[in-house]
């Protein structure tokens, strides 16, 4: 049987509060066995884009990415954020390695093409669309084979010499499925809420566990906040594509969430 | 015999001018067998610190790493100078891999204690102080073994959870050294000149090749110019420690200066 390696993502809210990430960096550290961290890139990014007078631009509620905003996201994303986690494992005795998708050629990626959106052609600039058949395992086996723990930030590139901007989620769905032909994969989005919730303003109705025959369930009783729908299409996405499990829960529940005694909600085929 | 590896480092002169460093860098793409790069920060740094209101501060023309500073010079050098050439050399064909000294542990170091300068208990704040002597080798040859190319920022960490701002000529001779009782190592210094030159104002009189006994004629002599004596004393402790080859040239011969044709001023012992 192959060995757990456990693919975690944490976005925002733990990253904004230094508090909450030293917190969860402890925990992290105390996870046995194999795993991947990857970080989202929270508030500061645009909180310095405002203080360099460099505005973040939206159309229809998207962001784009023009030649000043990859050059910040690159600077927090991948070096502030990225080695402030680095260094904050190698304190906790946790051999930890940042990376991006461009360092080892570890997520090579697609420059968004133009899309058309409301009529409208639309440049999202240095975005990068990740393409799941397109990632080698062999380069990131070898740094996890070697005792690393990779910490990835949410970049990748294009293979002609630019970094480009990916969503976190993303990469971490495109990891865990890259290796799970390798691995017992277990990917784990560590969100605000305790999972999915059958009662969205009751904290404690995470549903335990939910497979297909039970989503279809959930989807007929409507039982489901809308908002948590596109996370548990995107975990069953990953489970067709090779990994074990998915478990969406909070990031303070990580080490329990590791192992059987789950907290949060454990999806499978 | 053991391999060849080149230990190569480039400083402000190449990284504030995005041509010059693509030049130098489809060159050094261009240098065969294992090798590695250290770059320093440039003048970007210093740029984005002043719009950001982060004044740089010295203390008798030493330049100190308060809080702010070792943030930005974490996102400039870690982030957006480091990722850059990571992803160039990618399109170069060069499977390179960028680091601090935390990544992987890869360089472990000291806070700089207070110093007495004039009388007065200099704090240099965020710097780091390397010590041959605790640099571990496997991790990075488990790296340039798998065939990457290792590139490095000048920063390295405390072990207690800080990054640390340290010399990029130190980095490299560091670097050099660790690595010494691996691979047969040429360390390359790239700076604005061709080499050590006999006439400071004739830049075609390179000494093309300087041994310790050629070093005390040239003192006794009184030709060298002065500030190029402390290159040249580093020169000789990487040289006494295990280093094989020192070479001191210019940016745009690095091709030829890693072959025995070099241009530049060949240091052995």
């Amino acid at each position: 049987m192959s060995e757990t390696l456990f693919v975690v993502k944490i976005g925002g809210n733990v990253i904004d509060s230094p508090d909450a990430l030293h917190a969860f960096l402890k925990d992290f550290a105390m996870v046995k066995g194999h795993k991947i961290l990857i970080h989202g890139g929270g508030k500061i990014a645009t909180k310095i884009g405002d203080q360099l007078g460099v505005q973040s631009k939206y159309i229809n509620g998207r962001r784009i990415t023009d030649d000043d905003t990859i050059d910040i996201v690159t600077m927090v994303y991948g070096g502030l954020v990225n080695k402030k986690i680095v260094a904050q494992l190698q304190a906790l005795q946790t051999n930890a390695i940042g990376l991006t998708g461009a360092d080892a050629n570890m997520i090579p990626a697609t420059k968004r093409p133009l899309k058309l959106i409301n009529g409208e052609s639309v440049d999202f600039g240095w975005v990068g669309d990740v393409d799941h058949s397109r990632f080698e395992s062999q380069n990131l086996k070898l740094l996890i084979g070697a005792g690393f723990t990779p910490v990835f930030a949410p970049l990748t590139h294009d293979g002609q010499g630019h970094i480009l901007n990916t969503n976190a989620d993303t990469i971490a769905s495109t990891l865990a499925v890259g290796l799970s032909s390798l691995y017992h994969v277990r990917l784990i989005y560590c969100f605000e809420k305790k999972g999915v919730l059958e009662d969205v303003n009751n904290d404690d109705s995470v549903i335990r566990n939910i497979n297909k025959e039970k989503y279809q369930q959930l989807l007929a009783e409507n039982k489901l906040f809308e908002g948590i729908l596109p996370k548990i299409d995107n975990a069953f996405d990953a489970i067709n594509a090779g990994v074990k499990e998915v478990l969406i829960g909070h990031a303070a529940d990580l080490v329990k969430n590791t192992t059987e005694a789950t907290e949060g909600t454990l999806i499978t085929r």
